[in-house]
């Protein structure tokens, strides 16, 4: 790394009002290059969120978010109809760059409905509104950075300095603005000189706790050892690991978590060496209209993404069937606690996690 | 693979008499390409070990013993000290090729021993000796042949038409001569139209399972589904997987097994989801003389075998740690049972694998 630029430098995705552009680092470039990149046009940031150059559910909701604002800010319009129709535009325009991002489509309703709010029923003008869209964007981003630092102040609970801290893809900074999920209490710890070892598994196929995890705490300064996915058994037997962090993709009612290929694994792993396992999970990704892990559909991808991707050439013979699930559904009784921006929640999870939803219901 | 050769006409390593030639198939062009190679000089051999166009321990042995009768056959003396001191040479020769592959010496030391036997000992003339040694040779490679048979059968009953098998790594034909160890079973049992279904841990780092074992079980047209090894718990969890079959590197006396790493984890996570886990292990890598796991040594290898090696570029930021043990050691509780040539050792192993090692005793 040395004299070149690190991720420690920087936020995932930054407003730049001087330069009036969203500032993203290239994900596409990692782990060889760490390069901002400045977003202006409506293309350039439908491209980003398209060719995955900023990724996470997170990173991507607040990067629509200081998007739209950053468009419709240039919009000449005094007549707030007419400014809204441009707005729509905008919106149905970066709501197409990733269909299935939940996020993505949440942060533009979001700043569309306080855009309406403010603009038809608070008849306020267009520069107000414009003004009140700056501030909500500028909020979803601190909201972000808020849940997660919460998430690693409770998580840091769960640990003692110089721990050996196992972890499973990328549920990192990187994924979000700052601090990320699972790697909050690891970098909040940093912070406070906890001296962490913290082990990151490659995660295969698409490589992201390689390329991405092990990357940012690595050019953050933590003690970070990269293991390939079928090690995890081992540096646990050895007595390396005193706690596994994982992010969740999305959190059942029973507590049950649907997270990357692979978590359960790591989990079944822990359970049999007496090592707690987390989940961290923001609120937003628990579902309590889904009962059980039995009701969450795991996306199967192509099998290219195992045999041919990244390699020099092909790794396993043409035509051989591959099973490439993207995420499996780790049982809620391997799970030790679930931690939220708002406490942690422990077994019977039917009730802790309802707890923690009635707190936000109250809080917002 | 259509039109092209696979490894179901061949054997992995063959004496071509007409041809004066040891013939293998080339493993460092799979699993893109299957091509037969004729090694015919000393030179040609040595690479042929060093370079790893033909690996796994039984696999170099049978090919040492067959290269070294080749080499010796065409010696032009009629004086056995003569004849002796020039298969000496070649001995030392391609004893080099590999310094750390037991079963080399092991079976250049048996050729040296008869050949002692027949022409120092017993005065046999030098033409006799060659026979002899032709005899040892191709004896050393049907006992393989034999051996992996013998587990073969043992193994099919632990099994029944219709199983889900799992295996890591490569255990396979491509290993020895013909069988395989862990895939024995299945070898046999495709024979017999048991139809397995067959998922195979691609193996990382260096994709064993990937780029051999489904390659060799694809091309012999067994049902096989390549997944990464963060996958083994996703299949077993659906019911897919009632075996595991996996070989090994050596067996403590206690049934404490060091393999492929990756190993314990697989057998973790079957012990979770109550799934047997049998070790494929000839009686020579059962090592009385270590007592348990804790006294096997296991190899660290080089970190850019996770990080550079097969891709395109780098796969994590330069100068990360990379923690990557060749090996790990399944403990003996996670084993159902450790299949023989000489029949299944079930627990407790201290008594059973001494009396598997007591009927070989009686039995050469």
């Amino acid at each position: 790394m040395d004299d070149r630029k690190t991720i420690k430098d920087f936020e995932t995705v930054a407003l730049d009002e001087e330069r009036d552009a969203v500032v993203i680092i290239d994900q596409t470039l990692l782990p060889g290059r760490t390069e901002l990149i400045s977003l202006k046009t409506a293309q350039e940031i439908w491209d980003a969120i398209y060719l995955l150059k900023v990724r996470g559910a997170p990173a991507i909701g607040v990067t629509a978010a200081l998007g739209i604002y950053l468009l419709t800010n240039r919009i000449q319009e005094e007549d707030f109809e007419r400014f809204y129709q441009k707005f729509r535009e905008y919106k149905e325009y970066l709501d197409s760059s990733r269909p299935t991002a939940v996020n993505l489509s949440w942060a533009l309703r979001r700043m569309e409905k306080i855009c309406l709010q403010a603009g038809r029923a608070e008849k306020k003008s267009v520069e107000e509104v414009k003004e009140i869209l700056r501030r909500e964007a500028l909020l979803i981003r601190e909201e972000d950075v808020e849940v997660c630092r919460k998430i690693g102040e409770y998580g840091l609970t769960l640990v003692k300095p110089g721990d050996g801290i196992l972890t499973h893809c990328n549920a990192g900074q990187l994924a979000a603005v700052k601090y990320g999920t699972a790697t909050a209490p690891i970098y909040l710890g940093q912070e406070r000189g906890y001296g962490f070892h913290v082990f990151a598994d490659e995660t295969r196929p698409l490589l992201q706790g390689a390329r991405l995890t092990s990357y940012e705490l690595f050019s953050s300064g933590v003690d970070v050892t990269l293991i390939c996915d079928n090690m995890s058994a081992s540096v646990m037997s050895k007595g390396l690991v005193q706690t596994v962090f994982v992010g969740c993709d999305r959190v059942a009612a029973n507590g049950d978590t649907a997270n990357k290929i692979g978590t359960s694994l790591v989990a079944i792993a822990a359970n049999y060496y007496k090592i707690p396992v987390y989940v961290c999970a923001p609120t937003s990704t628990i579902d309590m209209e889904t009962a059980t892990g039995e009701d969450i559909h795991i996306e199967q991808r192509p099998g290219e993404e195992v045999t041919k991707m990244w390699y020099q050439e092909p790794m396993a013979p043409e035509g051989v069937k591959v099973h490439n699930p993207a995420f499996d559904v780790t049982d809620h009784r391997l799970i030790a606690g679930i931690v939220t921006e708002y406490g942690i929640a422990r077994a019977p999870y039917t009730e802790s996690l309802r707890a923690v939803m009635e707190k936000k219901r109250k809080n917002s």
